[in-house]
């Protein structure tokens, strides 16, 4: 951290991005890349994406004549959610009930493809410098016909761990952070928010239930309100760090679903991961290149450090705190 | 790669970099942030960074009280490698044998620093985009006292194919390769640039020696010499492909090191990955973030696609042509 930084920095933010705009695809009374017209929602609304990277018929490549060259058609959909009317506002700036909409929609969006695909991916791509080309709040839905990579790892680390502590591993994991306190963030009711004793990026969270929860829809209630309240308090906290707009990709992991819903999934713990780029100011970020790409993780600071600074900084969002 | 793009674009690049600054810490008679002073050196020159993330003597965290807090010191030392005594070229626009002095330095750092560590990484953060910070030619080489994790997931990879198929993977990647001929970019005696079949970055490649080769010392005079001219080829492709200076990391990989390197390791093949950002233009990137971080990697373009690219464009760098 002590390195001087004559590197890359970010362009600033667009400052004013206006209400509505009738050319932004994402927005209410729009039309789309496919000539459809959006309706004149005023909570959350769900699309097909124009672009999608998933297909439902997606070729299959044919059988392989070599154990190098292994390849499986990956069939599945791809949808956008829209979190609100307005272009101006992102999940901390909303209310309360306005981020339980939102709550809401994850988890019947969850149920509706969930029916069908084994793995549905929910995931908020947030900021340029995520990779995200329309500043109206919304988040993705992936639906894939396969586990992703990633998905199959946390499968085989929880149910190993599992078998081996007839427990599962991030119960017993937040039930510890909960004892050892130093990498806590949040703790509500029903949610625990913490830097998890493996983050690499700077200030990564994971956001977990308290209760043995496996998927979205399973949420009570009194969960879902805590829920959205929580995700203000640490959405804010992330504004607040370097006073901007705090860019991130986040998503939400839960049990496999599809035809195999059924099965003994009780390894499994519903969380989410929030990933953000930014390392020492809003235009300062971790550069995750050469040493990271080929060999392993390394991080500037300690998780210790970024859970102590997140957990200073004030619940009231820096563009709110005037009024 | 369809979609239209109103996201992030790349700020073009700073263009006029000095031939010699004497306040750059890179170059030839410079003064350091240790107060060191740089010699004139007029071909590599090899120093310790002065803000190593690895050090000799990390203290060891302590014996862990739970399975799910496993700690262990990481111990090493980081160095930084300067191609050549001007800040104003790059590895495509030096002279065959400037590059082959490189080489030649990459060798002897490895043997180096392979006698007392088994891992040593050498890469290169080519480029603001790829989080480096100062423009004068050169990479890095951090030695550590373990495997780091991909070098073990390469390590498990390759022992597993060697004991299944009796010869090793990328010995018979390479000749699968050869036969199907639609990833190769270039060819040469001794050496393969492809795209590999499992590329997630869209111009991502792999360089192989047809040798079977274990570490970066053991090339011969000849293989050395080659290796120097293709990967002027490659890099001048590279940069040919935007019409800028195409940023990357890049990084080699070779059986370990240290103590154990008397083993045997003929499993390994030594190889170096090509991993550039860039998707569209010199100033669109590909992100990898959203699905790519919490699912799986989804490419823009194939494989196939890339590799024909890369070898349509000419050898000669545009910057030169007029010549
Ligand atoms: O070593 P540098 O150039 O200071 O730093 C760069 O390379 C390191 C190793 O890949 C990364 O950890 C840093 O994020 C990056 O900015
Ligand atoms: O879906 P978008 O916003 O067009 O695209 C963004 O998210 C995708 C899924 O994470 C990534 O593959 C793209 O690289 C990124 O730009």
């Amino acid at each position: 951290m002590k390195r001087p930084w004559q590197g890359q920095v970010e362009p600033p933010l667009l400052k004013t991005v206006p209400r509505h705009d009738p050319h932004n695809p994402l927005c209410p009374g729009a039309t789309r890349a496919n000539g459809e017209v959006n309706p004149y929602y005023d909570g959350t609304f769900l699309f097909d994406n124009d672009f999608p990277a998933l297909q439902p018929d997606a070729p299959s490549p044919g059988p392989s004549d070599h154990p190098l060259f292994q390849a499986e058609a990956a069939r599945g959909v791809c949808k956008v959610m829209c979190f609100h009317p307005w272009s101006d506002v992102t999940l901390p700036l909303m209310s309360v009930p306005e981020i339980r909409t939102v709550v809401d929609a994850w988890a019947s969006v969850t149920e509706e493809l969930g029916a069908q695909y084994p793995w549905v991916q929910i995931f908020e791509n947030k900021g340029a410098m995520m990779g995200c080309s329309n500043p109206h709040p919304h988040c993705q839905v992936w639906a894939s016909s396969f586990l992703p990579d990633i998905a199959q790892r946390e499968e085989r680390s929880q149910r190993a761990y599992q078998s081996q502590h007839g427990e599962p591993l991030l119960m017993e994991y937040g039930h510890q952070e909960l004892l050892r306190r130093e990498r806590l963030v949040l703790t509500s009711e029903h949610w625990l928010v913490l830097v998890p004793f493996w983050a690499v990026w700077p200030f990564q969270t994971l956001l977990l239930p308290r209760r043995h929860v496996r998927r979205l829809p399973e949420l009570t209630p009194a969960e879902r309100d805590d829920l959205a309240c929580i995700m203000k308090k640490l959405l804010t906290k992330y504004d607040n760090l370097f006073e901007t707009s705090f860019p991130y990709s986040m998503g939400w992991h839960g049990a496999p679903t599809g035809s195999e819903a059924g099965a003994n999934w009780d390894h499994w713990q519903l969380h989410a991961h929030y990933y953000p780029p930014l390392l020492r100011s809003a235009t300062i970020r971790k550069f995750m290149v050469g040493y990271e790409m080929l060999a392993q993780a390394q991080r500037d600071l300690t998780p210790e450090q970024a859970a102590e600074r997140l957990r200073m900084l004030p619940e009231v969002h820096y563009c709110l705190g005037q009024k």
